[in-house]
């Protein structure tokens, strides 16, 4: 075993140490807020974000200068279950198409300037199908985890994570329906669209995996229905946290699998936000259980971070005004 | 008289000789879009708003790379009547801010690349008190408009039209309370922060203006209604039509303006989206009355083409994705 965590207790315990926001950059901020030329207020919900953001850089007049992407692949046992309409071969198909440039990522991540970084884990090797046995052992996990650890860019300032991996809507509503109870159709959907008969086989087969890992919680959860990428998905935002770069969750998949660390650890995603709701149902309920108000409502289900790439552009603006306008003292407006 | 029109009547033809979409562009589009490697529909409305923007470019694989975004200021007799929070110099002031570059519009539209005209439109010369006589006499209605259509560059490829003038959520109401009718309070909101009896203050104006001016429609309403930056905005938006630059909406104000053309010429907004659904209480119900569906709902209120900046970057991510994408063919990829 190389990377960071040999054990998943040692990963349990770099959540419980990780950092709070700062709290001075906060109030700091928040100062500079009010004394911006506008009426108070009157810029919503960008002057939250701004005021998070300094908080968690530290910085009561931070910009976003070197956000980065990291999109994960994986493939899962359980689509030989039939819960998917496309075939597996195509997570490695996208994969290649990411390499190149093709993809929607691609083109969102170019038009906000950030980096885009591609990690295909172990496609050769499905995991686990979770109706049978927990879809990853120990040293699976920590190896999904250790690569989404090491994934994260220490010099950037904004993380989104996104998945490409065919099966993977079928362990995000398993991960859901475990965490949060409820009935398998709660969280079930039609992924990247499945029919009706497949609707009613993938709630089946969620209900299947749930009822075989029952009582599942956090990072078990995470290992026994979940997937590589998703565990890496995990990682990279726990080191995030642990750098104090502040992260944008992309849609169901991604929030499904940053759950489990809720799970584990609550507040710890303090210093993640929502980036986008997305047309997959159980979404809206999901980030509801959370906390979470998403930025974006633009009815996408794509994943591969497309959602949470498109909302660099709304966190980017709200830091643009909230370290670049003038006070009214500045440029000699009178105040209310 | 200077300018395009000498007559209101002049104006009314042009806008009922305005031309359409190009039906074989979106047609291009359509076709295109759906060989992009996602599956279908999974990019949600950023697609429909591709195709929308690619009819009216006449090109099926368009971008948008010159936004120009343009700020109307002026000022109104009205706030004599005590309607605003702020004292009418704000107006002013908030232009010299624009100039030097320290407004919230400022920080966004260098964010999105997009170009920043403002035109002070005779804020020595307010508008008349709209519950004493007409806002503007043809004359001065005229000249705005002109103003307004000659600003747009017809090299721009976007347009958003925004504006700053103490006093103008007041006209807005009376606007939308003329051309949709119910009740003064329906459409009267806080603005930049009256307080209770503000408010009250506020809608009684506004029930006055209405009164006074009974049965006006279409550019008569705002004529007699509006306000020297509202009529500039609406001739901008005429010309944005006649050039085929599409346009994004931004917030009560400017949605006020333009509902003002689509009641003179139904389908005169086609060319026009909602960047963004305000905090004004009466934004939300005034887009629904237009069936304009907002890309955003951030909580803003500040009015100066904020909103409508801000979502130049979804409409340009969402042109970087139907453009830039590889096809299945392209990419290998398998279709569903």
């Amino acid at each position: 075993m190389s990377g960071e965590f040999s054990t998943i207790d040692a990963f349990r315990k770099a959540l419980s140490a990780a950092p709070g926001t700062d709290q001075t950059a906060v109030s700091a901020a928040a100062e500079r807020n009010e004394q911006l030329t506008k009426p108070q207020g009157a810029l919503g919900r960008l002057e939250d974000l701004a005021i998070w953001y300094c908080g968690w850089r530290g910085d009561a007049r931070a910009k976003v200068s070197a956000p980065q992407v990291i999109v994960f692949a994986g493939n899962h046992g359980v689509t030989a279950r039939g819960v998917s309409a496309f075939p597996a071969e195509v997570t490695v198909q996208m994969v290649a198409n990411f390499q190149h440039g093709g993809a929607a990522v691609n083109q969102l991540a170019r038009a906000v300037g950030a980096t885009l970084d591609v990690h295909a884990l172990s496609l050769d090797a499905p995991t686990v199908d979770f109706t049978v046995a927990p879809a990853m052992d120990e040293t699976a996990f920590l190896d999904a985890v250790n690569i989404g650890w090491a994934a994260v860019n220490p010099e950037a300032d904004l993380l989104v994570v996104g998945e490409m991996g065919i099966g993977n809507t079928t362990s995000a509503a398993a991960l859901a329906h475990a965490l949060f109870g409820g009935e398998a159709s709660d969280w079930t959907g039609r992924g990247t669209g499945v029919d009706d008969a497949g609707l009613t086989l993938k709630t089946k087969v969620v209900a299947e995996g749930v009822a075989l890992h029952g009582g599942v919680t956090g990072l078990e959860a995470l290992r026994c229905l979940g997937g590589r990428e998703l565990a890496a998905m995990a990682g990279a935002v726990a080191r995030a946290r642990a750098l104090r770069i502040p992260v944008i969750m992309d849609g169901f998949i991604c929030t499904a699998a940053l759950a489990c660390l809720d799970d584990e650890q609550p507040g710890a995603l303090d210093h993640v936000v929502s980036g986008h709701v997305s047309a997959e149902g159980a979404h809206g309920r999901l980030l509801q259980r959370l906390g979470k108000v998403p930025m974006l409502d633009m009815g996408m289900r794509l994943g591969e971070g497309s959602g949470g790439t498109l909302a660099i552009s709304i966190l980017k603006a709200a830091l643009e005004c909230h370290s670049g306008m003038a006070t009214f003292a500045e440029a000699g407006v009178s105040e209310e």
